[in-house]
């Protein structure tokens, strides 16, 4: 998919700090508009996600949606239109925190005591023009699935903004107006787009330079890629033998053309085993597929994942 | 898949507060076993699950699996025999945490004082025999991928062991002697097993009776599945007009028989566009049927994602 309508880098909007020269960024800004800020307390605290936030590699503003409506009751969403179950998200508190964050400089959140009660001002009737190069990403189980492409698609904008629906329904007016992708992480359902983000930014934050760490090179990831690559194969650590299963002889020998002759295919065993379907997607050499017909692909039935 | 050869009821480990007779439990005990406890506190303090936890629907155990090590630095991975970048789980930690934990009661969990110093006594080289009927789950970008069926596959266990892998390995005897199913998220890579385990904690807690309040009845899961059923179409709350766009006349008709005809049909058309993939598993009416038709389907050439 190409980049969105919305998909040029803005002029003035980002400062210099960003190095568009590689093909991934230095810096990703990510603003996550949710009704449960809290349950990014702990995923943001922890592993990667919270090295790159330290080392500056991402910054994270994460907007209560809830923070921008004016009423009493802070209503954010209200029965559907047509009946049945359910509540649907509101679209005006949505439209006013979006439009109000992504037309001011990344790292702009609203202070806390200004919540409710002195907000910017902003016109419920009235569109608002938003910044070029910036996706408005909705999770939503309707939105095209997430998989290792479209994780490195976005990583390549500077800036995004992840709205969290509640899983129950949000008005189609922030569909068809505001957002301009969908993504999905999987054909299951939960409770909030939440938890979607979450993986969203891990993901991504994973490919920036210097995210992993020195001991990890990106060689590393195409093996469990599980899309253009293949499924990884087993791997050992000490002690050699445990509870009589012994490390394969070969990744002792110290022979480094036979250990990555076995590791790869160990990965077309597995990946033919347990995942036939991304063979096909797969670059496979001469000797990968000789290696695979004397183990049965390609199948002359469908080949079941076995375990 | 069929339940795994531990698929069993247990006799005794589990009392009575359980009702096996509903196609969904009452209860569910999660046993959560993680390097990152502190990432869970967001997500299981609210939403969904914080209600269900609250309302006794279901408990977890984080528990982590450095506090079962013993040697001085409390080291849970080492280098990969063979050579290569990243670090691979180490089998006895995790062994020694899962083991220790499902011989116990569920709501067992070691004192914070116990941790690395006064641990139950284990021994690396003898196997123990597990409580049958608890499946011990490894997230991880090589098992089967999540979706909903295997969602509802799960919640039909009274207690379940969840192991939080990172994604650069764990060593391989795990799996071969100790997990008995191993599941995926999806197509992606990310740095743990954590968020894996809070969406699958998240999923399978939606199913249990109660958890979803009174509002949300279990038919409209069926809309949201993306596997059975078909996506979601467009939902509208209030106000009526938004920056001129309307909610759709037949919502506001009153006529049920149209508006859930409508709902219908906008839901076969998002699927059509989105997701045509998804019809081949739906049943579909004749009338169904003959509207996908009036829209192109069943396509003549590939129908990919519109949007």
């Amino acid at each position: 998919m190409e980049p969105s309508e919305r998909g040029e880098r803005p002029a003035g909007a980002i400062d210099d700090t960003f190095d568009n020269q590689a093909n991934t960024l230095e810096h990703i800004h990510f603003d996550i508009f949710t009704l449960f800020p809290a349950m990014f307390v702990g995923p943001l605290g922890e592993s990667i996600v919270k090295r790159a936030l330290d080392n500056g590699l991402i910054s994270i503003c994460l907007h209560n949606i809830r923070d921008f409506t004016t009423d009493r009751h802070h209503i954010c969403d209200d029965t559907p239109y047509g009946g049945g179950g359910g509540m649907v998200m509101k679209p005006e508190p949505i439209f006013r925190a979006v439009e109000t964050v992504l037309n001011r400089q990344p790292g702009w959140q609203l202070a806390p005591e200004d919540a409710y009660v002195n907000l910017p001002e902003w016109n419920a009737g009235e569109p608002v023009s938003l910044p070029t190069g910036v996706p408005i990403i909705l999770l939503t189980p309707q939105g095209r699935r997430l998989n290792q492409q479209v994780v490195t698609e976005l990583s390549r904008y500077p800036r995004m903004a992840l709205i969290c629906g509640r899983y129950e329904g949000i008005d189609e007016r922030v569909r068809s107006q505001l957002v301009t992708d969908e993504i999905s992480i999987g054909d299951y359902v939960i409770s909030g787009g939440e938890l979607a983000a979450m993986v969203l930014l891990d993901s991504v934050t994973r490919l920036l330079p210097g995210a992993l760490g020195d001991d990890l090179g990106a060689h590393r990831d195409s093996y469990s890629l599980g899309l253009d690559g293949l499924l990884e194969g087993p791997q050992y650590t000490r002690p050699p033998s445990f509870r009589g299963e012994q490390v394969p002889q070969v990744l002792i020998s110290g022979h480094h053309g036979m250990i990555a002759r076995w590791r790869r295919e160990q990965a077309l065993l597995r990946t033919l085993l347990r995942r036939p379907d991304l063979l096909a997607r797969t670059t496979l050499t001469a000797a990968d597929e000789a290696f695979l017909r004397r183990h049965g692909w390609p199948p002359t039935d469908e080949v079941g994942r076995q375990k």
